[in-house]
């Protein structure tokens, strides 16, 4: 043991800076010192994209404090007492001896260092897809400040014209607008049938359906087969599909592995994912070694089962923990994720808490689930509309997972659920939720609120609902239901289905039941824009004896497909 | 009992047309009738500000459903099937016989109805303080859909050059907005030492400063004492120090008084506080006699206690379990509040869930609070200020209330609280909570985090703060603690306390503890702009040896009183 404790921590993005702050607060005696590959620290990497979108210009502002100060070795040394050393690649950790080797990269020399306490905050790299031409020019990602300055560039310079974003997840989609606001024509190219597989298909799709009104193109279900390129420029890419597209640039962004070099090389426990082992101190299987962020594998909170979440909000909290533990010898725990997730699209926000529709079937949870469409707003505060999708557990009625899609206040919406999920709470513990209430923020009923009536009413079967894309099967195969929207004409004239519905306002359904089938078993699917007077039109026909009647969730709002109108 | 059961709601704005559109969706065969002494029904009544102020110009925005369909008594019986009877008021209740008298307000005549079932949501009545002169035109509330047409007439005309909002609370402060908005000069005059007493002084006190820099006067700690008037039209108001303030209008929103006159001639139970008395199931003491919003005592989930809490959102859940439990004998229950609420002051919002620090002490819990000051995104994504007071109970660490004030998303904040209250959660349960992170959305570390983490290092001893009170509470006691003041230069030079505070950024702090008191024990308070780097400070300084250094809560974002600078 070194005279004066000492914690190194390796890696200076998220996780790593965040574990060396903690650490110096709970042990002011101890040495603390961070070593980072990069030329930067505590980068705010999950802002590239806007800086790329020229949401904002000065650069500076990625990596400085509020006030405006870089976070430089300088800084951390000054203002925090960390001896933060960058272009600093640690290369050998000797367990045994408790030490390890760094390189110093511009030097070109190597270093040894004792350590007390290691903390591993190494990230991730992202993934490429292992076909002719990867080495093009005009190939990158989007993941280090290098890349960042890089894409930022071809804004500024305005010579790319058309780019291809292979990965039509989180980042895939954050880049796809940046480079759409830099002008530039982009495809999305996904190998699975949606973009961001943390939503079930038909939010997914509503999303798609927006990111392609703004002229960003969209292609589901193919792969990449090949970069094409004229003297190592990319030129193109080909398709598994054989379909071609010109392009000068491509991003990929197709998820990213968790940096174990290091750390399997050091004899570190890996995990079944590919992640490295640590347990609820962040602690790996060597007690003197802790990690955090990116590179290792967490537990989801509600399944138990490791995950890879990637994420730099759980990067931070990762690392305040792992620091705390190193300075004090495991006095604090992290319970985990609920894989809580969100992103911009353009106009549009997509967000999802817990587990998805797929998730919980694949885990064989035995689930409920909902679809609200309505405002976060009145109207007359300009109000603006939110899809949200609502699992529950359908014999405890717990909340399970919430998505939610659209261009009204999501965050709030996804911060509620996750909080939900969090307390473990259930439907009917939230049905008369006391949520801050003033039209400027919120309906009298919060569409949170609002989401678990439905699910009330759906769990008590007084809501016989059906998903848009079970009435989609129905029509393709065949089935011939009695489709009744329930909106005014005006609205009718506008947008409607076209799936061979009936137009019976809901205001004159009362006294037009004669047109509607005389066999009081046909099953009949109301809907109307939202879906609440379609409820209430099929509560009235319940009423006047009809048996099969059910409410398409979500009414027009939620239906995925193409309208006639 | 009628062959047809009939259930009747008395009152048609919020909780009423609640109660008789789940009545009806429990039960399609009973008959529902809405009596409304109002000519309108199911008011957006949170909205009338909005439409004084000129947020949006169409009146009927607040009478209309989304699509824009009046919610008139055709409307009801149409898509609804409810009987709704507009100025209708129900002068009698025959409990003995389970009938009603109602009258015709336009004929003049009174009518008979028998129920099975009855529920009265007769909300409130505006307080009116007892002072000579309340009888003069130019006097009025903004209550009923009458004065909002008023008021909105006041500022289309533009005839009104200075008006007095008499009263600091809610109501108070949104109408002060809208008329501000209509270009009157405004004074807001409480009788109370602050505005919004739902918010600590403190909290309300930077609310204060804010409506003050929109051109808005506000008189704290004075109360009126005559309205002025010349021939009958009011001229001026009179208040108890003697300052007499000449203006045009006047609008009073000291509070409400529940509506009870019906109840209590009927002979039911009226509570404490001077609400009707209701049970779990929203049930009077008589079982067939229901009530729900305004016009009922409500528990409050946290005390137990009964309170008032007439809110909107409140009016209409309590409205829903009181129309099902009418339709089907009780079958839910409503839990009681926690006294949500949120405000919309100018550019600030100002929210508050659970208990202020205020009434926490007069119920006599052992609490424990700490102030967070800091954004709600990031700087380049044009991150805003909040101001977060949380409060938890200082030995099992719950969460007992949360206030939050500034032009951030305050909503988003109070909104999670209110989730971690109805949870029963405490700070460890928060400190690594899973919430929606992106950079548009939110910091890494949400707001919400952050605070539970700073009442985290207050509880296990590592933050020792002191709020801004008492620092001036030892100032004007001439006490002569160190301030230390962190910041850089270029922010000192911009704004300062200006007590005597020596400025050394944090930074140079280290190099400089000879310039601090060589009396380890002297008291040093630190701060900077929101005090992060003040509490870096004050640990850096516990490392060094000095005993006693606390960090002022929420920095130069969270003081309360005048700045040299």
């Amino acid at each position: 043991m070194l005279k004066r404790k000492r914690i190194i921590v390796v890696g200076g993005s998220a996780a790593g800076p965040k574990a060396a702050a903690k650490a110096r607060r709970i042990d002011n005696d101890a040495e603390v010192i961070v070593l980072q590959k990069d030329p930067d620290l505590s980068m705010a990497s999950c802002g590239y994209p806007y800086y790329v979108g020229g949401y904002f210009d000065d650069r500076n502002m990625l990596l400085a404090t509020p006030t405006g100060i870089t976070r430089n070795p300088q800084f951390y040394l000054n203002a925090k007492d960390i001896d933060a050393r960058v272009n600093s690649e640690v290369t050998y950790i000797d367990r045994k001896n408790h030490r390890l080797n760094y390189r110093d990269i511009p030097a070109g020399t190597t270093h040894t260092l004792e350590y007390d306490k290691l903390i591993l905050a190494v990230g991730a790299t992202p993934r490429m897809p292992p076909v002719p031409g990867i080495g093009l020019e005009g190939i990158t990602t989007l993941h280090s400040m290098k890349d960042a300055d890089f894409l930022r560039s071809i804004r500024d310079n305005k010579t790319i014209k058309k780019a291809v974003v292979v990965g039509g997840g989180l980042i895939g989609i954050e880049t796809c607008e940046a480079l759409n606001l830099a002008g530039i024509e982009i495809t999305v190219i996904e190998l699975l049938p949606q973009l961001l597989t943390f939503l079930d298909w038909e939010l997914a799709k509503l999303v798609e359906n927006h990111v392609k009104t703004k002229a960003a193109n969209v292609i589901t279900g193919d792969g990449i087969a090949a970069f094409l390129g004229e003297n190592g420029c990319l030129t193109g890419i080909k398709l598994q599909s054989g379909t071609e597209l010109p392009c000068d640039l491509a991003v990929v962004a197709i998820g990213v592995n968790p940096n174990i070099k290091l750390a399997k090389e050091a004899g570190l426990k890996i995990g079944k994912l590919g992640g490295i082992e640590v347990n609820q101190y962040m602690q790996t299987s060597d007690p003197d070694i802790y990690a955090a962020g990116d590179c290792i594998e967490t537990v989801n909170r509600i399944t138990g089962k490791k995950v890879l979440a990637p994420y730099g909000d759980l990067a931070n909290l990762q690392g305040r923990v792992a620091g705390e533990n190193a300075a004090c010898e495991n006095c604090i725990t992290f319970p985990g994720t609920i894989q809580t997730g969100i992103c911009k699209v353009f106009d549009y926000a997509a967000g999802s808490t817990g587990l998805s529709e797929t998730t919980a079937g694949k885990l064989g949870y035995d689930i409920i689930t909902v679809i609200n469409a309505s405002p976060d707003k009145p109207g007359f505060m300009d109000g603006l509309l939110i899809i949200t999708k609502l699992a529950a557990d359908k014999n405890t009625g717990r909340i399970l997972g919430a998505q939610c899609v659209g261009p009204g206040n999501v965050s709030k919406q996804i911060a509620q659920w996750a909080m939900a999920i969090q307390g473990n709470m259930t439907v009917e513990d939230l049905v008369n939720s006391d949520l801050p209430y003033a039209p400027p923020f919120s309906l009298a009923i919060d569409h949170f609120i609002a989401t678990a009536h439905l699910m009330q009413n759906k769990m008590k079967g007084r809501l016989k609902g059906i998903s848009s894309t079970e009435v989609k099967k129905k029509i393709d195969s065949g089935e011939k239901p009695f489709f009744l929207d329930v909106r005014g004409p005006d609205e009718y004239e506008q947008m409607r289905l076209g799936i061979g519905e009936t137009l019976i306002p809901l205001g004159a359904l009362r006294k037009r039941f004669n047109e509607l089938p005389q066999d009081k078993n046909q099953e009949i699917i109301s809907y109307c824009k939202i879906s609440l007077r379609g409820y209430e039109a099929a509560l009235a026909l319940e009423g006047a004896g009809w048996k099969n009647v059910r409410v398409m969730e979500g009414g027009l709002m939620a239906w995925p497909y193409t309208r006639e109108k």
